[in-house]
């Protein structure tokens, strides 16, 4: 079963979908190292020099690293009891993708069915961290919702891009439409995600990026949470972990209530919430979890429906109301959408307009989704910036001191100290989803060569210090097999929020996402790259 | 995914796995269409001109049928949303097995999943039926414990079947010397199913077979319903389906608490229940369903061994104790054991032996399991033999009710008769499990062959009146697929019996499984002989 893995060297893992891993597809990561900037990155932006040398500390231990519990020191008998327990667990209680070996696993629910690939222990975490990442989450929730408002902020922050990026381009066509037809959003939900990983030179929670379109994995999540808790359980005499320091996920529940709840502001008993969809989707068991809470806890009823099909069976009605294959719709949920891939034709374009001209309830809005471009994260990390979105000074000092080293490529000392130490930096491509990081070597000769051109390419880019975070012994399973490793890890932490026009209903941090993965490649040969889930040991 | 699909005529399905139906084999059908015998067995036995001449009526349309309710009519477009849901909920729900198509499916949990094959709505059932299959369950399970500690009746009755049926000859060994040694089993449990069909020419319930090993489904089976349910609860709208009319079912809960019982009386806090597999099973998941709610519900572990481990790895203690890798056995589950297939060598011999000498539970003992044979079946249908063994006319009668006809092969009136009308009659081989069931020309032909040449071949067989159950139009789903075809249905009622000593603990009906085949190939080349998991609608 291991004959189809391909096994990249660490400096050829530019392919990335950050935001939506196909974990269907393990051939290609989905972390990304960044560059870190020190804590006060507002003075730091200007000062490349003091950026101190880090080193590429991949899978050094440190000290930090909970001395109490190594599971490379488990017994491989053991090892195997508890991945067969885990694999049994996972195949009865629907922690499952669809099998990227198997042709319709994709498309068609219960066929080519695997369990999800997992670390069979949860990974230990700060709880200092921990808590920082879940009391930031309602605030970033707000400064979303206030930039989406400043529809002037985005159009200009993102206007140089808008030239390079023909995808970017097209979201604020449509942005800039809502604004001349003086269109409104009454009702806002955000179901957003913030990742972040932990630099371990500094020892600092560092935010990689802030997902507030189609953010993953509220239903699997979940699952391996419940899992590790029961295997702690079940294990305790061996493995001397106390579950009660895996924290409570209930993501999916929380998501699930905020679309009940908007469905329930836009208040059409008859409407749906429709989830937009890819047409091929392995990651479908976790958007049907999520579907599943809402009908059975909520009674709302949803559809699932591509781009594609959205243009050919949707039209507004003259109230605004969106109605798509005779069902008129409340809430849009996108599960598709955010990469350029999602829109092949016209058609796809035609379908997100018509929604956004509709009076339902977008997740996102055309203006939620540009806020989260890395190019506003971008702008949002220079000085000053925040003030203009957030008055409590405590709530911006809490969102800054997450924000990594962020630069726009117009910054000549930035670019001069870049080239001279590619290591320390990643340059990140602004559009959302699937986006080629580029580091090294790589990064060196992009720049020299946009240098010498010296035209708009730039503008496509930002950079971002390069983030070194701390590697740990674990146990990964996938297809069936469980292995030893050293991983790295990545805390994504969800949060819900919705809006009635003046009136915030919901704005709380609402469960996480641990994504793990291997940080080097194992002597047997093992991929380095793939990610699996994982949930948190509080330490 | 049709295409490695093959489409046996009617008159050559005749492999067989009655028992146990390899869900993963859609190629090989499990239902076995029976002879059926007048209501009054005992004296028809003898009389085999008063069997009516019963048509082949495979697929004709009954009166009966439910006439509020025809899935056919059910436009295509609610079907695929409901198929869409019900393969969703069986993914997320654990209805699933291994995929046939991929290969370490009966190997390794979590991989090369896909969705139990179901009928996606339940099938119409008499009610008063229903409650006479449930009120004989317990009479049943008192029986079998009866016939079991006769042991000179199950010799003699068996003695000419182990002169031919080599299989049957080793389980009688077995038997014999635990007779010898005065073993003496005081802990008994049964975890048992009866078939059942309902004939539509005598609207009678007739038993296909008693299972009294490794009575398969407890745990798909109680999913199957809790998915019709659903459905109906969820599409009401469209169906005016009551879900009332569906039985609940806890058939899991209820073997898990027999075997968690049974572990109790045995009264060793650090022993396990064993339970007895083989090396390649695409049904692990039920098996992994009960094993789950024994571990969750009363904290009971298990553990999975094969024949080949238990020869490995086992021995017995001085005072009795089954030990296995280590781990002290309190109750042996069975599910394999059943078929010659599985006793490859004289390894799996040996283990058998093993367990049957030790003091833990066995479930079933030897004596159990070969009270569950067909010939131990064909004699308790001879007048006279129900009295031997129960005192309470109503029960006597209750019982008999439900016997079709059943003959061995020295009464040459039936043989006569067969040969005169082999379309009446099926012939059974005794041996449990994966049997070859012969019907019709091939009926005849070996009846005859027998007859010329005069040896105890025939002993092998007995003979059954054949059984033609009513055709119901249903919508069937395998593979993602959901087509419409006409089928025939087999009700299974589980039962848990315990006894400790002359304490009976448990003896109660627990729950059902219903299963349900095409009746005939339909129009669109879709195998006839592959049987769906299906729960019951009472009318």
């Amino acid at each position: 079963m291991l004959s189809d893995i391909t096994i990249p060297s660490p400096t050829t893992l530019v392919h990335h979908k950050s935001k939506f891993p196909s974990l269907s597809n393990h051939k290609v990561g989905f972390f990304q190292v960044h560059l870190v900037e020190p804590l006060n990155t507002f003075m730091a932006k200007s000062m490349p020099s003091s950026v101190p040398p880090l080193q590429c500390g991949r899978s050094e231990e440190i000290d930090r690293r909970n001395p109490i519990f190594d599971p490379h020191k488990i017994d491989s008998k053991l090892v195997q009891e508890m991945a067969y327990d885990a694999l049994v667990w996972s195949s009865l209680r629907g922690l499952l993708v669809g099998d990227r070996n198997s042709q319709n696993s994709g498309r068609v629910p219960g066929v080519g069915l695997v369990h999800a690939p997992i670390s069979l222990l949860p990974t230990p975490f700060p709880e200092s961290h921990w808590k920082q990442a879940c009391e930031v989450a309602p605030i970033f929730n707000q400064l979303i919702d206030r930039v989406s408002l400043d529809g002037k902020f985005l159009q200009d922050s993102l206007s140089r891009t808008k030239k390079v990026d023909a995808f970017t381009s097209r979201l604020l066509d449509i942005h800039a439409k809502m604004l001349d037809d003086m269109k409104k959003e009454d009702i806002c939900l955000g179901l957003h995600r913030s990742d972040y990983m932990l630099d371990e030179q500094t020892n600092s929670l560092l935010q990689i990026e802030l997902n507030t379109i189609s953010s993953s994995f509220p239903g699997l999540s979940c699952l391996v949470t419940e899992l590790h808790r029961s295997l702690l359980h079940q294990f305790k005499q061996h493995l001397a972990l106390d579950p009660g320091r895996i924290p409570q996920n209930n993501v999916v529940g929380q998501f699930a209530k905020a679309l009940a709840e908007a469905w329930a502001v836009y208040n059409n008993p008859s409407a749906v919430v429709m989830v937009v969809v890819q047409a091929e989707e392995r990651n479908m068991y976790d958007q049907h979890w999520l579907c599943t809470v809402l009908k059975e806890r909520y009674h709302v009823r949803s559809i699932r429906k591509t781009l594609a099909d959205i243009d050919a069976q949707g039209k507004l009605l003259r109230d605004g109301t969106l109605v798509v294959d005779g069902e008129p719709v409340a809430v849009v949920y996108f599960r598709a959408g955010y990469a350029p891939t999602d829109y092949p034709s016209e058609s796809e374009w035609k379908a997100r307009l018509l929604m956004e001209q509709s009076s339902a309830v977008k997740c996102p809005s055309i203006s939620y989704h540009l806020a989260g471009t890395k190019k506003i994260q971008q702008e949002l990390a220079k000085p000053n910036i925040l003030e203009r979105f957030l008055e409590n000074k405590d709530d911006i000092e809490k969102v800054r001191k997450c924000f990594a080293g962020l630069w726009s490529l117009d910054d000549s000392n930035i670019i001069k100290d870049a080239i001279e130490r590619p290591g320390s930096y990643v340059m990140k491509p602004q559009r959302e989803g699937g986006g080629n990081n580029i580091y090294g070597d790589d990064l060196k000769l992009a720049l020299e060569r946009m240098e010498k051109a010296g035209n708009e390419e730039n503008a496509a880019y930002i950079l971002m210090q390069r983030i070194f975070p701390a590697s740990y012994p674990a146990i990964l399973v996938r297809d069936g097999i469980s292995f030893k490793d050293n991983v790295i890890s990545e805390l994504g932490v969800f949060a819900v929020y919705l809006r009635n026009k003046n009136k915030v209903i919901l704005n709380e941090h609402s469960g996480y996402l641990m994504r793990t993965k291997v940080s080097s490649s194992n002597e047997g040969g093992v991929a380095a790259g793939f990610a699996v889930l994982d949930s948190v040991y509080l330490v």
